[in-house]
């Protein structure tokens, strides 16, 4: 039995009640019962969910709604943004299995990242992520539903519960996703106050760089809150030059 | 790339067309085609199953149909039955990845074997077979439909084949170490002038500690180019505070 704790379940701006349904009943066949829901269109809760389940009620009646994805994987270490398309994003990308590896390794709290139904996740929404997480599919036929992506990769996760080998603990673990987010945010406004995003219609695509840059750091708590004082430091002290 | 033939998928006394045709498509996602009906109950073709198979017309037009399992596997060398409940039959149990690996490694044709939506196989199709497919389930919610199992085993036979591997993204590796080290001494200069270190005494081991932090980022060239410019503009410009 794996000591880490499940992933947890995140669909991003999902429109069907339906299909948040029959996510909940492929989460609980494989024993997975944490679901967050980030802006369901139709809000939440939704009269189309329940019979979708098929019983998986405890799914539904547990789920929790967010904002924002960052405020959903605000508790979490390692975010997984699952997507099948190519995408301008430099990232690690996993199959299902290598990142249920990873998952059962991890000494913090795992998110699995879903898009829509028809649209799949935004670059926004990948740029918070660790790594991407594609199933191997038919290039001339690349037609997995909602509830299919999340049925393998809970079925994939679900391979490792039965492992006895404990997980390999980290020394210094990665911190939660809302200290990175925090020091992001401290980050960016120092240098927006310092004239960096110069010119201004590049500032999207310089923080996206910079997001990346910062979430593949593993940094822990103690070394985020070295950061902060590090940019803090730098900012206080005109130097002469 | 395995040499084998593909799994011929064998659809026993299917209920709905609608379920027909989600099984074509949990199939042609993972590259399977080959579908064979024993006495759908409502006759075939079925027009339900066309919507559902999302696009994987080529799979229904192909379809075939039998009077009797025995016929619909008259060709087959090894026939795997797939039910998650107990039987009192004799036969081996494998998971999905343990029929694909012997599925890849047949010089013969192989059968996955599925039946009635609510039903399941009857003891006398399990008879026919030479092992029993399980997909090991959550005990307390085993709801697992026919369009999931048949994705499940279509997906572990994938892994086997070409397109299992995920898509090689050029990653940004990586910056050599004296790059690393050289922003450090960038870092370490600015921070100096700034006041950071402070008691002197303790410079050493805040040292060591930011540069622990900074050896585990994974930062590209880019990223590191990128962090130099962080660094000056936070020092350039004297900030109300």
């Amino acid at each position: 039995m794996s000591a880490a704790l499940p992933p947890v379940i995140v669909l991003v701006r999902p429109q069907l009640g339906e299909n948040i349904g029959k996510a909940a009943r492929a989460m609980l066949n494989f024993g997975l019962t944490e679901l967050r829901l980030v802006t369901p269109r139709d809000g939440w809760p939704n009269p189309d969910a329940g019979p979708a389940s098929a019983g998986a009620d405890i799914v539904l009646a547990e789920a929790e709604v967010f904002g924002s994805l960052a405020d959903a994987v605000a508790d979490c270490t390692t975010i997984y943004a699952t997507t099948v398309r190519k995408r301008g994003v430099m990232k690690p990308v996993l199959t299902p299995e290598a990142a249920a590896r990873e998952v059962h390794a991890s000494a913090g709290r795992s998110a699995y990242v879903f898009g829509a139904e028809r649209s799949g996740l935004e670059t926004d929404d990948v740029a918070l992520a660790h790594a991407i997480v594609t199933v191997p599919i038919n290039p001339e036929f690349a037609s997995l539903n909602l509830a299919q992506a999340v049925i393998l990769l809970a079925y994939e996760w679900s391979k490792g519960i039965a492992l006895a080998s404990p997980p390999e603990v980290p020394l210094d673990p990665p911190a939660p996703h809302a200290e990175l987010e925090e020091f992001i945010q401290h980050l960016t406004r120092d240098l927006d106050a310092s004239g960096y995003f110069v010119p201004p219609e590049r500032t999207e695509a310089t923080l996206r760089t910079l997001r990346t840059a910062l979430t593949k750091t593993g940094w822990s708590h103690n070394d985020i809150r070295m950061m902060h004082g590090i940019i803090t430091a730098l900012g206080r002290t005109p130097r002469p030059r």
